[in-house]
């Protein structure tokens, strides 16, 4: 197996974009990570998409991208893993490249989510649960996860204003962003006082829908050394991928996720390193209350300690274990496809020096964690600057 | 890289399942195979889906499948592209046996068709065209067929009577093929006189809506020989996938596939092989005018010599190239994201001599080819009895 480097990234500002297609936000981002990496070419290519069907009217999105790309005939895949597709993509390029079956590999995610009505949307996001039962009985994902924050408040003690809190400093880490959807910060009062969504999950507790494309260009580490532009060498030493049922009602336990725990264990046997290891990571905030169990799940924090610690400012760039330095998909947005992909970019970004106002003090070793649906599929990677 | 073996394969009787689900179907067919195997467990999946949001409201189909199989918390991912998803699974399953990343893999695909209106399945089916030029002008797949139907006849002088042997030839092929939606011979006459569909494609020069699913376990061949069920050993000596444009009026030529073409070549390139040594293939018939073109763009025969090729009986069982023994997508039936996986099946139960009343007299190499849309992606798998 060959060590795979993180070579290019691109992605482009997130946001309502009527504007722009779901070829044109996706070729943005791939072109912006052709020319950080400065290729013209690329062996393979992988996209994650949730859901081009319902959102866009468009499948067969890889070899559309592959030709408005300028890369035809190379093999093209499409990835799906609901919310976690772009993690999926990522898993799958570096796949190719650690095995040498390919050199240079194209990873990203689209999704063009505000060109259909919300209840359309809504809908559309219901399909990552399981259909036929949670759906049938029209519970959506605030409705998901409001249950798994009430089960967390009753087991631990988690409270209001520690979910808050998330959405504080995510906003905050946004406002420095200039890629977010909605770059500024919030105040504890706003948050608490916003909008009720599915009790007790406010709107600013709540990731927000998006149009959006991110890429990432992946090599053999021998080859990032000699080729391509002269960026600090970041390198991908873990990958894990784990399950778990799509139905929350099959699961012993709301207040965990365990796809998020495997695939995390999975990542930190290859790299060679423990939860305690990892200076700073991008977590799966769709709502606030995920990133708290995120945290507890892949290990920073003992269980129920996940909100105590955003609320004493554990998490914020200035603690000890900063998450979500790129605003998350709380306060960067959340085009489902992409997501997955826009962390690698940010911890990348981090570990190259190049995070701008919201650069971490010289971090070496980041994590990225992706999920599906409410933790049917995650994806963990994580990066180290050589 | 390591040799990868097919050791079990498992579908069931496809058609308008009413009283199944999505779920239903693929868990039926990927414990076939897994029973076919002698397995009980599996290291990770594959499965290829083109549309589970617009034809069954779900999305997120790997870990659901993962989870009703028994086999959480596995890593499982869906692919997709188009009418090539389930080949594009096999394709990933390879790359993940041969790189040494995981010992048994199980690939397959599942479509659920009949959920929904016909107008509403040819909305989905359009998805795979280029939905912003294609699909916004009206255009859907029987006019894209028709007229690269009109262009080959125009060019090459293929005619009506030659599109409807490929019909006659593959119905005489399903009705031996219990699995078949549509297990019954069709004479001449009767295709020539079908309800027109778009000009010059009647009724049955068209594949039809079908639910189904299929599925394929595979591992090294050097733990196949040692475990498993004692099958004849079959091998993938050959794996090749290319894309084009999504929309026909991007090409050079209606008259050719040139993503079958190129997959093509890189599959035999990798087997060692050419055109001349393949004792028999599955191709894909979404249209009797797909099956004449793409058995000449892979090399079987000249340009313009495949409408005489069926005509002649060259593609038939008794024939000097078989095409489609299993009744191929016109007569077996084309649930269209599981259609990759039961051309391997047919492939393998033909090398293994299970093939029944349609069993071919000991073929050694067989090829399959699988594609979506107009062409836009191709996959090619060669596989050989050792």
């Amino acid at each position: 197996m060959r060590e795979v480097a993180v070579v290019g990234i691109g992605m482009h500002k997130w946001g309502e974009l009527w504007g722009m297609s779901i070829r044109d936000m996706f070729t943005i981002a791939a072109r912006n990570a052709m020319d950080d990496a400065g290729v013209n070419n690329i062996d393979s290519m992988y996209i994650g998409c949730m859901s081009g069907g319902l959102f866009a009217g468009q499948e067969h999105l890889a070899s559309l991208m592959a030709d408005y790309l300028g890369v035809l005939p190379a093999a093209a895949a499409r990835v799906e893993s609901a919310c976690a597709s772009a993690g999926l993509a990522v898993r799958q390029g570096w796949m190719e490249v650690a095995s040498g079956i390919s050199d240079v590999v194209l990873v990203g995610g689209v999704e063009k989510m505000t060109d259909i009505t919300g209840e359309e949307a809504t809908f559309a996001l219901s399909t990552a649960a399981d259909t036929e039962y949670e759906g049938y009985n029209g519970v959506t994902f605030p409705g998901l996860y409001a249950m798994m924050a009430r089960s967390h408040m009753h087991k631990y003690g988690t409270t209001l204003e520690q979910l808050s809190h998330v959405s504080v400093k995510n906003h905050a880490n946004g406002a420095l962003n200039p890629e977010a959807q909605y770059p500024f910060p919030v105040s504890l009062e706003t948050v608490m006082n916003s909008t009720m969504v599915a009790e007790p999950l406010r709107l600013l507790h709540c990731s927000p829908i998006t149009d959006g494309a991110a890429a990432v260009i992946l090599c053999p580490v021998e080859i990032a050394k000699k080729e391509f532009k002269d960026h600090p060498l970041v390198v991908i030493t873990g990958s894990g991928h784990a399950t778990d049922t799509l139905a929350l009602h099959s699961r012993d336990d709301f207040t965990t996720i365990k796809s998020a725990t495997i695939a995390a264990q999975k990542a930190y046997r290859m790299a060679g390193v423990g939860p305690e290891d990892i200076d700073f990571a991008e977590v799966h905030d769709c709502f606030t209350i995920a990133e708290i169990m995120v945290t507890e799940s892949i290990g920073f924090f003992e269980a129920g300690q996940g909100g105590p610690a955003a609320e004493n400012g554990i998490t914020s760039r200035e603690g000890a274990k900063p998450i979500n330095t790129s605003g998350g998909l709380k306060s960067k947005g959340h085009p489902v496809g992409a997501t997955g992909a826009a962390q690698i970019i940010e911890i990348t970004r981090q570990l190259r020096g190049e995070a701008g106002k919201r650069q971490l003090d010289n971090p070496r070793r980041g994590l990225a964690q992706n999920m599906g649906g409410s933790g049917g599929s995650s994806l963990v990677h994580i990066l180290e600057v050589k």
